[in-house]
């Protein structure tokens, strides 16, 4: 393991720590709601994610803060509520879709899904309180953060619920995910190249970009600032799903924690189904260049190359 | 019909029509996203509802503007698209909760629900879609209003979006429909009155509160307004729920637009199987005269009181 590596990890550690204690404070407390509520909502937020999007998030906030001669610490705190809110939404859009009427998914993560264990009409209401949750999150943490004046804070807070929203929604996430459906039914044409890459950059980019916005906003970016950020995570975003797409050809199944083949064995186009392995390694490589390209340009250092680059080179 | 009754149904027409506008000027444009799902989210938003929800957060506006010497217009404004985010998440909750692996309704309002329409999968994306548009819309409208300075529009758009969001969650109405759920399992125990009342009081009673108070909190309204709002709003919640329950059982299906007596023969516990029809009517009398003492305590006044006696006296 490089330096970088090293220094990479650690961080992680250390951050998805932070994001986990966060999750366990922020999602509501006994007595918030029914329990059975509660119990689902948890199976599927502890079910040992990456929590790539919060660390995005994190690193964002950091970033900005280092490159505004700002203080890191007090930018981790004032994004850690948006890092967990974006993995509630990412909880959400899992449960959904894994459900029968979408991509009837029963393992996840190497467990259950959550309609397998709760019940189908349960995954379903789970989902909708993890979104809420994310919301009420978004607008009420964090409080206060001294020497941020309140009306500051609630400008960015507001700003981020914007940002959150609009990627998670119809134009967003829910967008990628009714063409994924679309395509899916029997006797539907196949998605060319083009729809394909609008389908992931939708589905699984746009909540990617909202995290980085989201820790940048909080830091207190301005808007060239926001406007680097936007494009890095673009190129992440679309690298995650390439390299996804590779991992699950190459039947990494154990690691996965989900069946391996399976996008392929639906007649799923995926990047390597478009161009080919070696061609699409190429192209998540193209895709970390532009990204680490960004952050150059505009002088944004911090953990965010590592991470790049820990996306295109991960195993699972 | 009284006067009262006529001012207010005056009133109730340029007000659902205003709402009407904002739905569909708010709601995502083509272009925004796939046009499938934009079709999904507008046929069950435009499907005839009557809009209570819009039309108690205006009129909660409306009155705080006149208690507190404000402007009227304003607080319209001001209380709009909170008002159409309330209407979109009170969509999304009938969506989802027509699903087959929930009441499993065919029927709503006279036509034909969204999962039969559009498919099960859809009918839960065009859910998702509506919860998130709504609050994409709370963070982002009205973008000002002069003369409110910025900072107080975003104080009072954030603590309407936490009021909202902590409504819609899982401690309000997506915990009562956990609770309605699971006491329709076969072999689970009937509800009592304090379930039947828990559960009413978080899948109904909960957004209504949030109406109020969202209209109340756009137009200014300090902490005691919204304490009187809030005891006004609960009031009003539960005697439509009472009288939801007296109009299932009379067999209004013609005026309902859904199955009559459905909750009655799937075994479900409603006011009147567990007081009679006369003792249910007391309650609501009882609930309309607690809503009316807590606006006259408050000196709030305008359509608030003829909304309460509306909701009520209603056949439909």
């Amino acid at each position: 393991m490089s330096a970088t590596a090293a220094g990479l990890s650690g961080w992680i550690e250390v951050r998805r720590q932070a994001v986990d204690d966060g999750l366990a404070r922020f999602l509501p407390a006994e007595g918030d709601g029914p329990s059975a509520i509660r119990e689902a909502m948890r199976y599927s937020v502890f079910a040992g994610g990456k929590r790539l999007r919060p660390l995005i998030a994190l690193a964002a906030a950091e970033a900005v803060a280092a490159r505004l001669h700002g203080d890191a610490e007090a930018a981790g705190t004032l994004a850690l509520p948006a890092a967990c809110a974006l993995e509630l939404i990412h909880t959400y859009s899992l449960v959904h879709d894994d459900l029968p009427a979408m991509d009837n998914d029963t393992m996840r993560r190497g467990r259950p899904t959550a309609h397998v264990v709760f019940g189908e009409g349960m995954a379903v209401l789970s989902g909708d309180g993890l979104l809420t949750e994310a919301f009420a999150l978004l607008a009420k943490e964090p409080r206060s953060c001294a020497p941020l004046a309140s009306d500051a804070l609630n400008g960015r807070k507001l700003r981020t619920i914007a940002i959150v929203a609009a990627a998670a929604g119809m134009a967003g996430m829910v967008g990628g995910q009714v063409i994924d459906l679309k395509a899916a039914v029997r006797g539907a044409p196949a998605l060319d190249a083009s729809g394909l890459h609008d389908m992931h950059a939708r589905k699984t980019g746009a909540l990617i970009v909202a995290s980085a916005l989201a820790g940048a906003v909080m830091a207190g970016a301005d808007d060239p600032l926001l406007d680097a950020m936007e494009r890095y995570a673009r190129q992440v975003g679309l690298a995650f799903q390439i390299v996804d797409d590779i991992l699950d050809v190459e039947g990494a199944s154990a690691s996965l924690g989900k069946t391996a083949g399976k996008d392929a064995a639906a007649g799923k186009p995926t990047y390597p189904s478009l161009y080919g392995i070696e061609q699409s390694r190429h192209r998540a490589a193209a895709c970390l260049e532009a990204a680490l390209a960004a952050l150059r340009a505009a002088g944004l250092e911090g953990q965010l190359p590592a991470i790049a680059r820990w996306v295109v080179n991960r195993s699972n």
